[in-house]
């Protein structure tokens, strides 16, 4: 690595966020005096045609592999998004020696580790701040100034359109399928909104945080994942009858506490779902598009970072930060910068969810018969699932709504329960169950 | 600057954040590996006394200047607190080559110019995580991520002991006096409760923050500061029926919108007030001791950084990230990194508060005859205050309780409206004033 009074910038991909990343790099009055070094040479684009930014015309190619072999640039901004070509391009830039700066978090959660050691071999770093929460500063305190906590947990809401979609539920009262359609007339959802509302997204981008919390690879197919499609009008009434907002959560964490202190175990929880969460818990109230990353660790607890989690403004301040980490990195001396640089140093593998340890929230209907809400009880007594509630929420016709909470227990033992459960004649039908955090 | 295997630390305090600190640094298992290369070689006490913590007898010693001028010792950490002799320490450290890592918001703040003046000429850090928000990344996003960003404004809840009186009064309804002298006893307020309640630390670390955001040099005596005596349990109340709840904030932001981008302007807004903040704002969650510091910029919008302010581990948490930090850029070769320096290189006046514009709450006791309303609501007129409600809140005897809340207007004008309705035969007396965000 070598410092060098102008670095020389290649942009794949001029979208809106590529828009923003220009607009901040030819406007630097008022900002870090170091993004002066900092100027874009090439700007790799699917077809010629006008742009809302105002770019000499030359600056222009089609050739996206012109850019990432060129020897003039020394690092290549990917915000082309997908998986090919944009793994390709990324490492044929890493081969040609450049840094990367990156927003692809497809890419990384399943490339993550060719990429990484395609990296340190060719010397170059490979960041990723706008991966995961937009403009919100995550990536970097995780590997910097957090790293110095043992790591329990990272949790957080990381899809905006499902926090938006889930918000409007909330407030509004109304179902699913009305409000997604809504969002995408507004913009808020895609007109495919398949990665977003199954939990894809949210997925990759836990992945990651994982992968950086804990110093080691994921397997991007093992994080469990489930979306909000199933959530109704009904259930987010009765989870804030109960004190509780139901929010699209991705966790990571330790299996249980203990555990962290020996870090003998390479097992870790990696997981999407819809979550009851309390009130009263710092990411109850972030609301709409907004994400929130809380990380937990020792000895600093619990730390919130929250912000807009997309959008044009917020995800080129991310990749432009990351610019000005390598500039400021190139300018200080020869050796990588040990906190810039990624440790996956071990594979970890996923805990299966039968045996998460958690607390569950199910709604079930049932014949309005006496004697039914002792025989739940007793069912999951029998397979150790200890239960905080059980509550008649409301009739239908002759039948009884009932939400049952437990304490924390093992989920496999929960689903045994709940599969002798299914069985019972008084019971019609389980339409919900869900996680409690 | 040069690189060594290993870094020598000198530790000056050994209360309970220099022991958070010795923690970590003795049981780095499971944290960043980088802290392998730092040694506590000395820690300086006032007393030879037993310790909790298992450091060797030959460590100590009560001679703190000892380990300033010591030869062997790379960086010196300063948790002493106050101003003297931690000023002193501190500049001597820097005279003798030694990088600083402080917690010390009360010297930073007033003495800043001189200790970051005296650390460029002899080519060292000083970093400062720890002086604001405990635990939480705020000091190094500011100075790395955000710094990419035209800041237009920083705001917090900066001091946990004012955020745990006043939730507590929000929560259960109580005045200020009762809750403080429990907060004593609980330990969540000092014997001397001054530098908090009435705001003096808040306005140490805002000076602290405005200065690292806005890239200039703070006067700390111009910063307007008013602390949370008089808050009484009224005032919550109405508050909360107005959609708000009460909050000691801390408010670093440049005059206007429109300034910013023409960055013409070296006066910024620095003051700390109880604030009446919308429930609906991020900081209004922000209960009990918990800290959470708010950054807008253009173009990422609003980013918030929340949680424990305070305490053993998150303190050593920030010290000991800076040490990593300092150990990384030693690593990576000679020049200084530019984002770990500081930049203060020009003066920043405060506007007075007159000049400030915002919104302010009001609440007035008047004699119970027709018209009072109106007459008031002229005055206001007549000095260009906009008003955005009048509210009858209650009555006691033949005494009207009114609360006015006005639109964003200059405080001067307020003020002098003000002036002259207190001079109404029907006005007998002005409660509270307070500003709303």
């Amino acid at each position: 690595m070598d410092a060098k009074a102008t670095l020389k910038v290649g942009l794949l991909g001029l979208g809106t966020v590529g828009i923003g990343i220009a607009k901040i790099l030819l406007d630097t009055q008022g900002r870090h005096p170091l993004l002066n070094s900092l100027e874009i040479s090439q700007v790799g684009v699917r077809s010629h045609k006008p742009r809302a930014i105002d770019l000499p015309e030359t600056i222009y190619t089609t050739d996206l592999k012109s850019i990432v072999t060129d020897p003039n640039i020394d690092i290549v901004i990917e915000v082309i998004g997908g998986l090919e070509p944009a793994r390709s391009l990324i490492l044929e830039a890493i081969d040609h020696g450049k840094h990367i700066v990156t927003a692809n978090k497809a890419v990384i959660s399943r490339y993550g580790e060719e990429i990484y050691e395609a990296a340190t071999a060719a010397g170059v770093y490979v960041l990723i701040e706008a991966a995961v929460g937009g403009g919100i500063p995550v990536i970097a305190p995780l590997k910097q100034a957090l790293s110095v906590n043992r790591i329990q947990a990272v949790m957080g809401i990381i899809n905006g359109t499902t926090n938006y979609i889930l918000t409007r539920m909330q407030t509004e009262g109304g179902d699913f399928e009305p409000i997604l359609t809504d969002a995408q007339q507004l913009g808020y959802a895609e007109a495919d909104p398949t990665a977003d509302v199954d939990g894809l997204d949210a997925a990759d981008k836990i992945a990651i945080l994982a992968a950086l919390a804990f110093g080691g690879r994921i397997n991007r197919d093992d994080v469990y994942c489930e979306g909000i499609r199933n959530i109704s009008a009904a259930d987010i009434t009765y989870a804030k009858n109960l004190g509780f907002v139901i929010k699209l959560l991705a966790i990571a964490k330790l299996p249980n506490a203990p555990a962290y202190k020996a870090q003998t175990s390479n097992r870790i929880q990696v997981r999407v779902h819809p979550t009851l969460v309390p009130t009263s818990h710092p990411l109850a109230s972030i609301n709409g598009v907004n994400n929130a990353v809380l990380v937990e660790g020792e000895p600093i607890g619990q730390v919130t970072f929250s912000g807009p989690g997309a959008g044009e403004g917020p995800t080129a301040s991310a990749v432009v930060a990351d610019l000005l980490s390598i500039a400021a990195s190139l300018s200080t001396g020869q050796n990588p910068d040990p906190l810039l640089t990624c440790m996956h140093d071990h594979g970890l593998s996923i805990v299966p969810n039968s045996e998460v340890v958690t607390r569950l929230y199910v709604r079930l209907l049932v014949k309005d018969t006496s004697g039914v809400i002792g025989k739940l009880g007793t069912c999951f007594g029998k397979h150790d699932v200890s239960l905080e509630s059980i509550v008649q929420i409301g009739t239908l016709k002759d039948l009884v709504e009932l939400v049952v909470v437990t304490h924390e227990v093992p989920e496999g033992a929960f689903q045994n329960a709940l599969a002798d459960i299914r069985q019972f004649p008084e019971v019609v039908d389980v339409p919900s169950l869900l996680h409690v955090l």
